[in-house]
């Protein structure tokens, strides 16, 4: 089996880069060790930057996300008993943001690729990387009982953070920046009617809390808890009641109740891996680099990686050019940094610090004050939330 | 002896309390360990914020400020070889920052108050305070070879960290937030023109740098060093050789050399003290908060602290009311949190923090480029910089 670029994982980065790749009539193969099911159910981030948006409206994927996705022209912030109302369209000359599934992403993608029966392989296993630094690498893998080998050109590592394509890199090739949070999210979905518009971000003495939907008819909600909490140890009923005393300031406002349809622990932690290729593999998305949630930059990194890693390789293939993609990883990493820098930011805005001494704890709090109160410093939070602009795709 | 306000201290809260009081048809008097001439002499900060030109000049007290004092429009950041300005009045809608000597504006103040013949006494010692919860506090303290005792209504601390002041209250009334950096500066003063016209905050491998100047004759430099750094193993050449390492970036521009006439360290800590008041005594200024040089804050809080305290003083003897001088700590401590965390933001996102993982440096100088790239991030620094409008005074 051969192809031209053999793409490792279906997550939103593997299957954006392989359907634009395809657009520009560039064959790929993707492999997937999960099941298609599998994949279109699992619960991931949620919210998609203007400039996502966009991209997936210019690739043709866009259509059930027109329909579907909730645009958000603003967030909230609660702190202290009040509510701050964070203007994001306002302060970004229109920009917003559309609050849809990560795996309803994964569905129009996939449903892409079949639709122009493109190679996308699910259930593949033990999957080995090879020739990374020769001119013909290869994937081998066993699908359908047998063992097999794709040759390829290039190698697409679209398989997160836990995946094999990073670890095929002889060790000490790559760096990798790392940041492990003291502390994590509790996450559940219920089927109850989101009780505000708008995202909530609470910044409590409890624990921060954060409120947000899936759907007119799913709210998902988070608690700030411990790195190594015991889901064992939350009943529904604790949850809520925690959920009450975080989101709610007294004055009136109440969170809606309804069954938990899940329930899960988020760890929060930061890692960068530079560079983002080694030879003829290309890191992209979770792969290369992990955010905490509080920014939901995860699946908006993941695109903005795949929009420069295609047209790298489409100028490889049409022009001959090899230097953007020479250029690929420090075309990104200025934007994963960046990245990096709002969501730890806001990590650290927001979340109660156990080991904060008093004056740190104060200046949290002023700079929160500071957020809401100054025009600039609210502009700041609103650009990076929505998104930069990409860069320019060098031509 | 008797008066209105007792003052403790004569820098430039001191002074200008007891100016604006004077001005308000208030007496008071000031008391001041140092001799005139020292307290004029002594080089502390030297960058104004709009608001305190502002203030002085309402007060009358600006007739060499306008002369002498360098008004800037912008400063410049420097890294990675790279200059860029940020244009302060540009992004604040026309504040400024005047570059004016601390020892300037007490040698002003002090010329003022002896015009009109209010008492200011130099070289007091042994200075106690007595009967801060009573309704008849008082100040004793030797001068001329005599203890005297000073009855008031008042007593306003002005006397910066190390005064007797804060120290006065009975521990545990005050609550002490506090934070000490792992590093100071060391600073000279130099017989050199400046070779530039706006300040330059440089961040570099070997440790932040910063040019200033005090005339343009006089510059004034800073260098990130150890915070027990001996002043002994620094030679006026081994202090030249590394100011041109860190603030020179290769483009041509060189800093001037010139005749080292002072030579010092800067410890860099930040406190506050809360409440700013005890009973009838009213903290202002260094006796009330410290914070890292960084940010030039300094005086510039002491002035915005003095211009409540003085205000609220005016309401009570004017008009009988008591609540501003209720609300004075508060009035103040917002300011003073906001700068707070505006000189630690500052001082973290420019020094060398020799405990910083590799993930941290990537983030600090992630922040260093956003702040230059972006300008709602450039505005914050800038209204920070050039000080944040004065809330209205309460009618």
């Amino acid at each position: 089996m051969r192809t031209r670029v053999a793409i490792i994982g279906a997550g939103p980065a593997g299957l954006l880069l392989g359907h634009l790749l395809q657009r520009a009539g560039i064959d790929s193969v993707i492999l997937e060790d999960c099941t298609q099911a599998h994949v279109e159910a699992r619960i991931r981030a949620g919210v998609l930057e203007q400039g996502t948006v966009d991209l997936l409206e210019q690739a043709g994927v866009a259509a059930r996300l027109r329909q579907q996705g909730m645009v958000h022209h603003g967030i909230e912030l609660r702190f202290d008993g009040q509510r701050h109302h964070i203007d994001l369209s306002g302060l970004t000359g229109g920009r917003a943001i559309t609050v849809y599934g990560q795996h309803e992403v994964v569905r129009d993608l996939i449903a892409a690729r079949q639709a122009c029966g493109a190679p996308l392989l699910f259930e593949v296993s033990r999957v080995a990387l090879h020739g990374l630094d020769s001119q013909s690498p290869s994937v081998s893998f066993d699908h359908g009982g047998q063992r097999q080998v794709l040759a390829c050109d290039f190698i697409a590592g679209c398989d997160g953070s836990h995946g094999v394509s990073r670890q095929a890199v002889r060790p000490g090739a790559l760096q990798v920046f790392e940041r492990t949070y003291p502390f994590a999210w509790l996450g559940i979905l219920a089927r109850a009617a989101p009780a505000a518009h708008e995202l909530v971000y609470a910044g409590h003495a409890r624990g921060f809390a954060l409120f947000s939907m899936r759907s007119p008819e799913i709210t998902r909600l988070y608690l700030q808890c411990r790195p190594d909490e015991d889901l064992a140890g939350w009943s529904d009923r604790r949850i809520w009641d925690e959920l009450h005393a975080r989101l709610e300031t007294g004055d009136g406002w109440r969170l809606n109740e309804g069954p938990v349809l899940q329930k899960g622990i988020t760890p929060m932690r930061s890692l960068v891996t530079e560079p983002m290729q080694h030879g003829r593999l290309f890191l992209a998305g979770d792969a290369a680099h992990i955010v905490p949630p509080t920014g939901a930059k995860g699946m908006n990194l993941a695109v903005a990686d795949v929009r420069n890693l295609a047209h790298a390789l489409a100028m490889h293939y049409q022009h001959g050019r090899d230097d953007l993609l020479a250029g690929y990883s420090s075309a990104c990493l200025a934007r994963v940094w960046r990245a990096e820098h709002f969501s730890w930011w806001m990590t650290s805005l927001l979340h109660r610090f156990d080991d904060h001494t008093p004056f740190m704890a104060r200046l949290q709090h002023a700079e929160l004050a500071y957020v809401c109160a100054s025009q600039a410093a609210s502009r700041m939070l609103a650009e990076n939330y929505v998104g930069l602009p990409f860069a320019p795709l060098p031509a």
